[in-house]
Parts: structure tokens; C-alpha cells; sequence
């Protein structure tokens, strides 16, 4: 690391999911001091937290929190209901899956901006991408802007004016392609990732966050360890 | 109720102080079906919890829903942390006191607006007042307005246009005196609400919140029966 201005102190929101690896390993070059927030909201299975705390470990973060939330019954989704199925293939060109979850991304941050604002924490890191992506509102560049402008006006730092807390989402251009070829680089430990909508032994390779995957390795020319294992 | 258009849905933020019991008066009469939504969040007692019970039967919601998140050892609060000290009297001009939970309002309206996606509600009402408060930035209109303008990006709703969800703040320019006129003439039973910091038997009447209770109740000619029983 080069000689510069004092690094900032981060918290990484980390679902387990090659993404959010991804962006782990970004911001553990960029922070002084790296923390991870990985929250669960009653989804299907706890893999994901699992990868999550094993990525937590992998890159030495200074504090792993996590938090279960119990909205389950309150938030309508595929991906918290047993009861609807999860759908096969990719998604339809137009249309939001049944796998969005209402406002996630929006309760997601709003916990990581008490908890950044708490530590004095300067950055909120997101794996969010709005290029080949489920086609979720939260996930679009408008909706990102917009909730900054939200914390600069919610939060004791952003009236006060030392030091505002900003959301970060370096993969948000990016193609899933291009974030394998990031990873890549960065020696992201893909093994200890889970992408998978379904909780198996082994990904489902059907549901469309495992066919995004697949179809990200297989454009950047590498192999996944998950699948070949 | 005088015939007209169809009255909307929604769900009312309660935390069982006398602030959000107005509101949920005002929202009785302006709704064909009403929620609350009362949201622990480690704060040192359960009277706030059992007052926003209360509140809810006697005003016949459709369904009270009370979520505990778990989320106390994250953000940093005179509220939450018990070896901090409440402060007594009215608080200083200027600052934001220690009794501030950062970015409460944006984790409680987070989630209520994934709530009301869920359930198809279309009003979101919250008791902030930014006339007689205590000084926290996510009780000021500028800090509604980002919300609104957040809300509409994060939701399928807001994307699909199939109506927005809308945060309502009835009291935001009332002063605390015009609260209490306001919930007299609407009937709010100011026994069932608690408004102290501390969870005693009574009324501390020493911390901020007391204090600015007893002014309202004074400036208004009325009476607390809270301090009176």
C-alpha cells in the first residue's frame, strides 16, 4: 500500500454471495480497518451465513456481526416463504422475480448506517450490480444516490458535518463477467462463496442466481470451484 | 366518514408515546384498514411496548405487528447501553443529545415500508415533530422528504407505478401544546401511552421526554393522567 492520506474505516454488507466476496476483497485493500454486517431475514437456508462468516474470517476483518432479523412473516418473498416455489431459469426480460424481497436493500443499509454511524465508520461497501442482475429496484444506480442523500440527512455526522458516511457499490457497472475477472485478481476464495437461491449440499444450478453465475465464469474464461468440486 | 374517493390503507409506526397515539387517532379516521408496527430495539424497558399494545386493541387495528430487533450492542445510545446515564432535564440548545439511536428512523421506516409493499398498504405514518423535539436529524421534514423520494426507487411499486408508498408525518409542524389539543379532540386515551425514557412504575419527570410532555399538557390546559393517577 503506497504512502497517502489516512485509509477511511469501512463495513462490507456480506451475504456470502460472490458479490459481496468480491467486494470484501476490494475494500480490504481500501480501508484501515474492515468490518462485515451479514444479515439474515429468515431466507431459506443458512449456507449463505456460513459463507459469509467463513469470507469473514478469510480476509482477517476486525469485527464480524450478525444479525437475524425476524421479518420473515412481514416481508413477502420466494425467498422467505416455504410455502411459494423459487422459480427455475432465468428470468423473463421484463418484470420483478419472485425473489425480490420488499425493500431489503433499503432495511439492509439503513442497520449498516446505525452501525457505521455507531463505530465511526466512514464507508458503506454493497455488492450491488444493475448489469446482469435479477432486476431488483434496489439494486439500480438511482436508488443508490438517492439513499447517500438519505444519510447525509439522517445520520448526527452528515448534520454535523465531520465526516459523512457514503454507500459504495464498486461492482454496480460491472458485468457478472467482469466481477469474476475482479475476483480473480484479487484472490477471491470462491469455494467458501454460495450463490445458490436453494439451501443443497451442492448449488442447484437451475435457479437464475446459479445460472448467473455459471454464465459469469464461463465468459471470463475461469472455472468455479463450487461447481467442479 | 362523508362518501368520497376510497379511503387508502396503511400502517402507523407506534412506539406508545403520546406522539405516535395521535397519530394513530388521525389515521383511524383517514384509512379503510389499519396496521401498526412497533419495533423494539434493546431500549431499556418494555412500558413503550406495552403502551403501543394497548393503544393498538382499544383503536381495533386489523393486525399489530411488534418486531424485537436484535440490534442493541450495534448502535450506540444512552437508549440502549445501560451502563450510560439518561440525562435529566430539557436538553442543551444545541447538539443532538445522548439519547439519540442512529439512524433509528430510517431502520424503522426501512422497514415498515417492506411491510407495507408486502401487505399492498399505501401510507406509512410516523410520529416525528421538528417544533418541540429533541434534536434528532431523522425527525426533520428535509430527512421525510429523502425518504420519499428513496421509497419510490426501492419499491417495486414506486418502479411499477401501480401507486406509491407514501410516508405521512400529520405532526411534523405541531408544536407539543397543539399535539395535545389535537389528541383531546380526537380522544386518545393518554393513560394507555408512556412517554418517560426510564421504565419505572411512573413517570420519571426529570428526562427530556418528561419534560417536554408536561410543558405540552400545561401550555394546552389539559391534564395528564399519567401524573395525575
Amino acid at each position: 500500500m503506497p504512502p497517502g492520506p489516512r485509509r477511511p474505516k469501512g463495513v462490507v454488507l456480506l451475504s456470502g454471495g460472490m458479490d459481496s466476496a468480491t467486494v470484501l476483497a476490494i475494500a480490504r485493500r481500501e480501508l484501515s480497518e474492515l468490518h462485515t454486517l451479514s444479515i439474515g431475514y429468515g431466507q431459506r437456508h443458512a449456507r449463505e451465513l456460513m459463507a459469509a462468516h467463513r469470507l469473514a474470517r478469510h480476509f482477517r476483518v476486525k469485527r464480524e456481526v450478525v444479525v437475524e432479523l425476524p421479518v420473515a412473516s412481514l416481508l413477502r418473498s420466494s425467498l422467505t416463504d416455504r410455502s411459494r416455489r423459487i422459480p427455475s431459469g432465468r428470468r423473463r426480460r421484463s418484470g420483478i422475480p419472485s425473489t425480490y424481497v420488499p425493500a431489503r436493500n433499503t432495511i439492509f443499509l439503513s442497520i449498516a448506517l446505525g452501525y457505521a454511524e455507531s463505530h465511526r465508520l466512514e464507508r458503506i461497501y454493497l455488492g450491488v450490480n444493475a448489469v446482469d442482475y435479477s432486476g431488483y429496484p434496489d439494486c439500480r444506480p438511482e436508488f443508490l444516490r438517492a439513499f447517500n442523500r438519505l444519510a447525509a440527512l439522517a445520520t448526527r455526522s452528515g448534520v454535523e458535518g465531520q465526516g459523512r458516511i457514503r454507500v459504495l457499490a464498486p461492482l454496480l457497472r460491472l458485468s457478472k463477467s467482469q466481477i469474476v475477472q475482479r475476483g480473480e485478481a484479487l484472490g477471491v476464495p470462491w469455494a467458501m462463496t454460495w450463490s445458490c437461491y436453494r439451501g443443497g449440499r451442492r448449488p442447484c444450478a437451475r435457479c437464475d442466481s446459479c445460472l448467473l453465475r455459471e454464465a459469469g465464469f464461463r465468459d471470463a474464461g475461469a472455472v468455479d470451484p463450487l461447481v467442479t468440486m
